[in-house]
């Protein structure tokens, strides 16, 4: 059997999502089941730091019976090639290559964090060092947050709206760009975005004018959305407007892609210190729950009172990681 | 039931001390009794480097029947902010709030080593950072030692003080400040002054002029010792006269609070560079034992011959940070 | 008992090598066998990068039931000092003496990855760290690869040369210095020579001028050769002729001794960029094997057409750490 990698949310069919859900809510209310991963090893490879997603992701390996090794490029290995044929003469000391057929030998899943490098938003969004262990591995390949999506992000998400409001289908999404005073990449938006359409759900995005997502993710969201009968992605630039009849509000921030990895990107951004979320513009929506993927810049994206408010779906998020992993890696091990 | 944190060695009753002690005995003694932790998991947050407190906690989790998950901050995890409703606009990218908030959904209990920032004593003394932990994680945080204190080496300490005489009321101990090229904190001592006293023991502390441990450690000490029969707080600053007559010598070294974050601890330290336990200094003492927490500038602080003679109980020491973090994460974690 | 180091892989005996190959062989074809070292830990302490070693050793403590601990000299622990008597008053902060007595509590074997400092190659021979844990510590200590050795890749080694070739006397191995942009040490064919030369293989060394092993090593192979019938042990300086009839070619890198230290030693390796393993140069085997110990520098050291090709072993060498290691850990740990 072919092994099955899990770089975007679009990888795994609206079948197999359903299931997948339904899993990790059967694991969330009885955590002490089965041990299915007995004897298997998960490799997590962070070329980024992470709380979340390691804790979340060693806790759910250890819940299920397995185990993980834990690993930094640049502190604990060597610097990695990803590009088929370069004469290695840099500073790269390991053809991803190399790391991923090795791995396959001792590991029954490599997970993979890979940031942007931000010298262009050409190169970063061909995600070259993810999908170059995709390639190469022969063991399955999870997205731990690349350049353009972090679909474990979303398949929390996904399980914790399913557990708020029930059916998605026609519920009112907003997805707000707030001021970050550093560039982050679209990822978690990305997968967001991808995976709401597929479910049915009416999609606001805000953004200020400048911070598009990318044509490509706004294509495949329309077509996921027309797929469905109440799916539907509209663009504003207003953050107020934007708010308007939301039932949940998911905050995030990301870089603009017409000044990618210039000095323009800072100077633009600072012009929307304004799209923060407090609880005046809350009040614009249909008492909307909020999101957000955390870490969160508190008081610059979204204040304190909201984060911390009664209708703050974050920490319900963060622990849904665990048990939609957990669903994940039983689904993807064999 | 509510959660119990292990700040200060002064967080636990003096009975709770005794049973812990006890269950620490028990357990060194019979290595493979049971696992009574099974599928619980203890994360260690490491602001700062570690040898002994890693390694024990990892192996005491191992050997409990649980699992530790390991984090560097600033490593692998992003910079905290520990202050409350501040704007998030500087290098902190996650509030220390939403880090335990986080990880309580994913662990049974929270460790957490924390050192000084050097910039003042006022702000190092709050212990803010260890102190955010605990006040908004939902799970037990376990002092991995922070600016003010180290209780998992005092427990250490106790237990290898209670093997070598039994009963401390009145044992006479020596707690000397020795020579060390760079400034530490008082944690160590400031731990095990307050348990010593706690314990009835007749402690002298020698120190140079200009390097007190704080005032409210000092009262508090006192206030310890008065509740007992025998104990007993008494300050000299020459290091001969303070060996005198001692059964047990704790050689330290720390920052001079006066001069706390200047270049003048630096000069005043200095001058005493006569202060190294050798041979010589160990013959004023009552043929006392040597403990030390280690690491230890060997031939600086203590001469080799002194650390590797019969009455050093540097290693016993050590082992037993097992032993009574055993005992320590049996009694935390539900 | 005492306990057995392994830090050459001259410290093993011919009949425990032949036993520990065989277990390793039996351990491989069965995976999930008995779990000889449950409630064991191993302690893994890389003051180097690694990937293979790390995920190895770590895997393989896991399928026989035990657990590792990790640590990372400078990022997770203090530095260290290795020299017997000194005056601690520089960066070091705990001698090795300590951390080797203290880990020995613990843990129940050490494992050490420590590469050269380059300041001198006699400096460097000594290998003062790996041999100060083994001579401290009460529990055995593993070489991880060290300035002069890396006896588990030899391991790994001898393991896929047996798998491929059956018995080992009298077939013709290359080993060949190939160009690397910066200096390595000679750790892997130190290993490699000692190792193929117990087993009585006929070995080519073909290095530049310039590049040579040390003598101590040479004239140990030689005594291993000559204590069987078959073995031998070439020095030739082209690449070409070094290849003639070689039935396995090992290619690795390594710094030259007479310019150890010294800009003279980048400036030469220069000259030698030909020296790389391509199709063309392995004609001139006897349609050999292609091994290497990785990471390595593809298209600088050997081209992807030699590592990727039907005769190379790479992988299987790698995966063969693994089961190696499992065997070696089975023999020494109690």
């Amino acid at each position: 059997m072919a092994k099955r990698d899990f770089l975007s949310i679009q990888d795994l069919s609206l079948e197999e999502l359903e299931n997948l859900l339904a899993l990790a809510t059967r694991m969330k209310s009885r955590r002490t089941a089965s041990m299915p991963l007995t004897g298997k090893t998960l490799g997590l490879i962070f070329y980024n730091k992470s709380l979340r997603t390691r804790v979340s992701f060693e806790v759910a390996m250890e819940q299920l019976g397995g185990q993980s090794v834990n690993l930094s490029v640049g502190l604990d290995l060597w610097q990695t090639e990803a590009e088929e044929g370069v004469a290695m003469d840099g500073i790269a000391a390991e053809h991803v290559k190399d790391a991923a057929k090795v791995m396959s030998r001792y590991l029954d899943a490599i997970a993979v964090r890979k940031f942007p490098t931000w010298r262009s938003f050409e190169e970063d969004r061909a995600d070259r060092t993810i999908r170059a262990y995709a390639r190469y591995a022969d063991v399955p390949v999870i997205n731990l947050e690349s350049c353009t999506e972090h679909p474990c992000q979303a398949l929390a998400d996904l399980l914790t709206l399913r557990e708020t409001t029930g059916d998605l289908a026609g519920k009112k999404l907003t997805l707000a760009w707030t001021f970050h005073p550093v560039p982050l990449s679209m990822a978690v938006s990305n997968s967001l975005l991808l995976a709401a359409t597929r479910f049915g759900m009416d999609v606001t995005l805000a953004t200020p004018e400048g911070y598009p997502l990318a044509d490509d993710v706004i294509e495949q969201s329309r077509q996921n959305a027309a797929a469905t009968s109440s799916g539907r992605v509209n663009i504003v630039h207003d953050l107020d407007a934007g708010l308007a009849d939301a039932q949940f509000v998911y905050g995030d921030s990301w870089i603009s892609i017409p000044h990618y990895g210039t000095d323009r990107d800072t100077e633009l951004r600072e012009r929307y210190r304004s799209w923060c979320l407090d609880t005046k513009k809350m009040q614009h929506t249909a008492n909307a729950y909020l999101l957000h993927p955390l870490p969160v810049r508190r008081n610059v994206a979204v204040t304190d009172e909201v984060l911390d408010g009664p209708r703050s779906l974050i920490y319900t998020q963060a622990e849904n990681r665990l048990h939609a992993q957990k669903a994940l890696l039983t689904t993807l091990i064999r």
